[in-house]
């Protein structure tokens, strides 16, 4: 403890000359010691980013007060590691500011100042935490705090969480820091346990979760800049104005070395749902009305996350580049069969389904071994000038604002608005606008068109970060409820391509533009023919994922099958020809639809795909309701109406939901609300035969909410009824077997494994109404059709 | 009438070697004898297009079987007119398929054909009449047809057609035609006032109108070209995909020498309504199944007009060059203070209301004095794809579709489709596909980027539309029904440009970017800070049109008076920020809404503007209904449904219509719709205070359905009520006053002169409600705000 004390008088003796000595203040952070320890201090990320940021922090706090020691942990003995460290601790450079003199100075007692410390086993963390202790003691030094970086594997961060709670806690009043580096799990139940485990060892408060990203000066300039120039951008911020959102991180370099780690993240999880994913956010949440406002900027970001539309794999696309797979079978010693579906390119589309940014495409893409490196989020803006003469005027060109986090042609952090966009605000004296630069072009327009502003000096993201620690600037760092939304988001589209073949890509300057994709609606694909592309054959799989659509027949009817999502695309295209078909003969088309899951895949289809369905002529009725408030979640129509009816224009007049809620009770005989129902039927329908009735069919062999053992026959010639289910809610309101019989086509949709033994029985039983409802449907003068997907159908 | 037996003789004897002698055919027109007859055939136009049409179309048909007499009409004698006819008639030049000395032989021909007539009188064409039938039996030739070109000022085409009735009609069999020019009228009542008397002499079959842009062989080739290429166009023929669509007439010329008509009519008139809005009608029309069908042509291009929006002076610009003023002065005589308003320049944005185009901006723009002499229709598809890599490939340049009508940088009618689009398909050996061309560049792409298709052989407008015309092709003509939609269309937004002072511009290169123009929503300004405009000081105006909007009292209670346009922003902004207040203190927005003509414009705004406002939180009341099914188009709710709802995203749950109709009849009382209104209001409502009513006065200072002289004590404690109107129908349902005083912010809306009178006299009674409903609104513990137009105001 001698280095300590002996460097911070030896330092104090020549700065208290220049400013007064920073005396603690009541409310301020405690002044005395801190203890910074890197677990992992030899390795690549220490020496490359960590001490040098640990000397920056040194070389900026030791005037105010504060001392300081640092230790590098490992698993090597001392003898072995001890040279290792000092070797990386003398390449660290000094800030800008200071002088030659000074340097030399600083930069000699930050070495006296560190030290190496085996941290294998719980002695060792034992013996370390004594020796912190018994230095603030026998100092007599009041201790400041305790920063442990783990630089190490995730899966040791449950460990060394728990020795550093048993053995390594400051002193009373002293702060305890935890600095973790990604990953942060692999998906969602994987970050949920690491969370749950270190919860055991750290308070919240004490762990701070690392995205580099969010100290890369641009970044953490987004959301002041966005309020500096909040008078320009509020009117324009939105769906109507934004063409479209691109967040891309190019990367030229390839995997290898890393291959045991990469091949079990691939890109996505390793840049996109952190890096990628955290700017997404900053550009699109909810200004705080105080940006340094840690809990109201974490609000409005989990505002966003649960706006998220659903990714599934048609949101995605996946390369890997040629050279990859070799270099997984050489890393992970694998044989020539070994084929790694792990993507190392990814462009992915994201929507947020919140009036203000409603439809506007949010593009996320990054890949290794592409041609250039570069990282950059673009808002382009809609072209709204029509140029009647001078085209080549700057107000014609494309109006953007580029964050441009560093490296490709500008080679320095930026903020880039076109000089027809605004001009932008600076408040802060931290960035400067740039006006002479080099003639080069920024994502399509010269540098001359925009307006430039940069910092006024360059700092490392990990210095930066390190800062903050030491501040305690939580603002900067990933919370759990943060981190768990994102892996929330982004885990069912992993999930979804997990067994997806990513297209393959040789790299560089020759990707030439396979890599582009295109967007269609909801949906990304890759804009050229494929060239390679893993198959299923290099897979071993069984060829079954192929997309074809089965006809057949299925007990005497007819019966299309398919995989899921074709299924759906096959019921969803049958629908609008039923639809278009009615509509040209009889001007209307009336469709009756079921609750449940499966029609959810529909629902959704028809909304995102289906732009020239004849809603306006449509009219929407509902095979069956339980009786709860049409606005409870497990109400059919509730179901209906948020999946499709709220994203389609469609009358008012048209949506018949079923009046399962009269004189403020819900489905009581007297107020005779299937009767009116029927009559409303009975007004509207030609003939009260619905033009297409969608069913399921319950485990049970129910349809509708037709349920076994209910007296069917007693229904007469209802065409509404109120019935009975075994499952609460156990009030139901249901279209009768005439009704349904009476309509001009009916749909059966029965899809997922779980459905397969029912099939497979239905396939066998004769007609049963009592037994199986659903072996009532047998329309009098319509068509029946079985949509039943394969795993249904084959298990 | 020998002549035209000579010349024919002369030349079939040349031709029936060549071809079989074309025989009349069971169905086909009847050969025989066609007399054409332009009136005004000394004029500008017929001396520069029509005698060279008529020519080609002798050169073309002569060896057919018909024989031709061609008759120059105009109002000098013979003797001084004669001479310059045939001036003119020797200009003429030959089908470029004819050799040199088939050729001079033709054209020898024609002139001896070709005669002047005087047609001043009705005597004139009494002599005429009678010619042309005794020439035809004195030969002994059957009569074909007799074709009237009027060539004149279309003041004097009720006349003309009147003579042409009474003493022109063709001998039994033989068909009329009479060849119209535009201007057809100068706005929808001049327009329907000509089509009425010009209905009394000619049948419409006869009548052909000439729109010249519909004999353009690029505007012709619209529909087949969209046919022949369906495939590719189908899926993306539509918002989703289309950016926008522009429609251009740029010209270099001014209008001197034209001033007398010009001044009267100005671009919207001379070109927009009539050219570029077929343009447009064939561009975004439903493809006929047959193109040849006139009928289903033209009921396809009504659909279209009948969709479109309405268009106000927000929706365009207009400009106007700085030395028309000048030679207005001059050739109307005109003095030094005078000030013409007459645009020759327009940008218009308009939409389409049918779900495939909702939202699309269509763009049409015309000018004189441009910088370039330039007509095109452009399609400008969504950039859909995401360049990794590669920029300059060329699938990631713009896409578009191209009609190119002609003059600019490709001096040849073309239709171009970017290559990144599709290759289209030739169906038709009337076209060629290019590929080998300059090095141009075309609408910011170079001509390379583009499959270019043009006419195998280039045919002048009016040539072809004079072969329409004999061939009795009515599809390439204007029909009554189409003329009057279109001027039904522009009608209103002349009327509200008509004092609208257009922005000053140099003239050719000059303009530099002055005239270029921006889309905000449904809005068109200007893109540049104005300049120079004719300001009202110049007009010589009162000064009153200005933006302002006043506050002051009324009734002892807040006021808002402006022009009814600023009164509706300002209303709608106050709507927008209450809402905003109350959901951002309550999470909902209660507002209850009147029925009437004046909250119409309110609605438009607020679904055309108001993007931001917090519909998904917002439920909407009526304040009151009358009793007829909610479909009808009297229902208030189906106003508002139809004007707002429609166009919001609002929940299904959050809309509350009055349950006027229940059990199929209509406020029965015992069925309690009312007392059912009210429940919900308590259920939903907190303390069943609106946030916002919207109120309207009657003339007998109803409000609500609240009328004078009814028992409003009688509602009691109620909050909905039937109530009784003295007009029809008379059964209302209505908020009760006690509802009304408890909303937090009443808005009582007064707008137009006729209500001057009421509010005038509500002004000065005291609190009567007894008389006057209206007076009896004291909000509680709210506010009360009239909005009154100054139209209302101040009468």
């Amino acid at each position: 403890m001698w280095k300590v004390v002996w460097a911070t008088l030896l330092l104090l003796a020549t700065v208290c000359a220049q400013r007064g000595y920073a005396k603690e203040t009541k409310g301020a952070p405690k002044v005395g010691h801190v203890s910074v320890v890197i677990v992992g201090g030899t390795g690549d990320l220490a020496k490359k980013y960590l001490w040098q940021g640990f000397f920056h922090l040194y070389a900026n706090q030791v005037s105010s007060g504060y001392s300081f020691s640092f230790y590098g942990g490992g698993l090597s003995p001392n003898d072995k590691a001890t040279p290792i460290l000092f070797e990386a601790l003398k390449g660290v450079v000094c800030p800008r500011e200071l002088s030659v003199e000074r340097c030399a100075l600083v930069k000699e007692q930050f070495l006296k100042l560190a030290d190496y410390w085996q941290l294998k086993t719980s002695e060792d963390y034992q013996a370390l935490g004594k020796h912190l202790t018994e230095q603030l003691t026998q100092e007599g030094i009041v201790e400041a705090g305790r920063l442990f970086y783990l630089s190490v594997p995730a899966f040791a961060y449950a460990d060394i969480a728990e020795r550093i709670n048993n053995s390594c806690r400051p002193t009373d009043g002293a702060w305890l820091r935890v600095v973790l580096e990604k990953p942060f799990g692999h998906d969602f139940s994987s970050a949920q346990l690491l969370s749950t485990q270190l919860g055991t060892s750290l308070k919240d408060e004490e762990m701070y979760r690392i995205d580099h990203y969010l100290g890369k000066q641009v970044v953490s300039k987004i959301l002041p800049f966005r309020r500096e120039n909040s008078k320009h951008l509020d009117p324009i911020w939105n769906k109507h104005h934004i063409e479209r959102v691109e967040i891309v991180l190019k990367e030229t370099l390839d995997a290898r070395g890393r291959i045991p780690f990469y091949d079990q993240y691939g890109v996505i999880r390793d840049v996109i749902q952190n890096h990628l994913t955290e700017v997404m956010t900053l550009l699109t949440m909810g200004l705080p009305a105080n940006l340094s406002d840690v809990k109201e900027v974490l609000r409005n970001k989990l505002k966003i996350f649960s706006a998220l539309q659903h990714l599934d794999r048609n949101c995605a696309t996946i390369g890997q580049y040629q050279n990859y797979n070799l270099e997984v079978q050489e890393e992970l010693n694998k044989t020539k069969e070994y084929y790694s579906l792990t993507p190392t390119f990814a462009g992915i589309m994201v929507h947020i389904d919140i009036a203000q940014y409603e439809k506007m495409p949010i593009i996320l893409t990054s890949g290794k071994m592409l041609d250039e490196r570069l990282g950059y989020a673009r808002i382009l803006f809609k072209n709204d000038i029509f140029c009647v003469q001078s085209h080549s005027s700057v107000h014609c060109k494309p109006k953007q604002i580029v964050f441009y986090f560093g490296h490709g042609t500008l080679q320095y952090p930026a903020i880039l608005v076109s000089k027809n966009l605004f001009k932008p605000d600076l408040m802060d004296t931290e960035w400067k606008e740039i006006t002479e630069h080099k003639d080069v072009s920024v994502l399509g327009m010269p540098i001359s068109d925009y307006y430039v502003l940069t910092p006024t000096v360059q700092r490392e993201a990990y210095a930066e970060l390190i800062l903050h620690i030491f501040q305690g600037r939580k603002d900067s760092f990933i919370s759990t409820e943060n981190l768990l939304a994102s892996w929330g988001f982004w885990t069912p589209l992993l999930h979804g391509l997990a067994k997806t073949s990513p297209r393959l890509y040789p790299g560089g300057a020759d990707n030439g533009n396979m890599l582009d994709f295109k967007l269609l609606g909801r949906e990304v694909t890759f804009a050229n023919e494929a060239v390679v592309m893993i198959t299923q054959d290099h897979m071993g799989g069984s060829g079954t994922e192929s997309f074809q659509v089965m006809q057949g027949k299925y007990r005497s009817a007819e019966m299309v099958s398919a995989w899921p999502e074709e299924l759906i695309v096959r019921l969803a295209a049958d629908l609008q020809a039923s639809a278009e078909k009615a509509v040209r003969e009889g001007g209307r088309f009336h469709l009756a639809l079921s609750g449940g899951s499966s029609p959810l895949a529909l629902f959704q289809r028809l909304a995102r795909h289906h732009y020239s369905f004849p809603w306006r002529d449509t009219h929407v009725w509902m095979v069956d309701e339980r009786c709860v408030p049409l606005t409870e979640l497990d109400s059919n129509f509730r179901t209906l109406h948020d999946h499709l009816l709220q994203h389609v224009k469609m009358p008012y007049f048209n949506i018949h939901p079923m009046p399962v809620q009269m004189n403020q009770r819900l489905c009581v005989e007297e107020d005779s609300g299937a009767l009116l129902y029927e009559r409303d039927i009975n007004q509207l329908v030609n003939a009260s035969s619905f033009h297409f009735v969608l069913l399921g069919v319950g485990y049970d062999g129910h349809t509708a909410s037709l349920f076994p053992g209910s007296k069917l026959d007693a229904h007469g010639d209802s065409l509404v009824a109120l019935t009975e289910s075994p499952a609460k809610p156990h009030q139901r309101m249901s279209l009768t077997l005439r009704a349904i019989n009476q309509a001009q086509k009916v749909g059966v949709l029965v899809m997922g494994k779980s459905k397969h033994e029912l099939v497979t029985q239905l396939s066998r039983v004769k007609d049963n109404p009592n037994k199986w409802p659903i072996t009532a449907i047998r329309p009098t003068s319509g068509r029946l059709v079985w949509y039943i997907d394969y795993d249904a159908l084959l298990g």
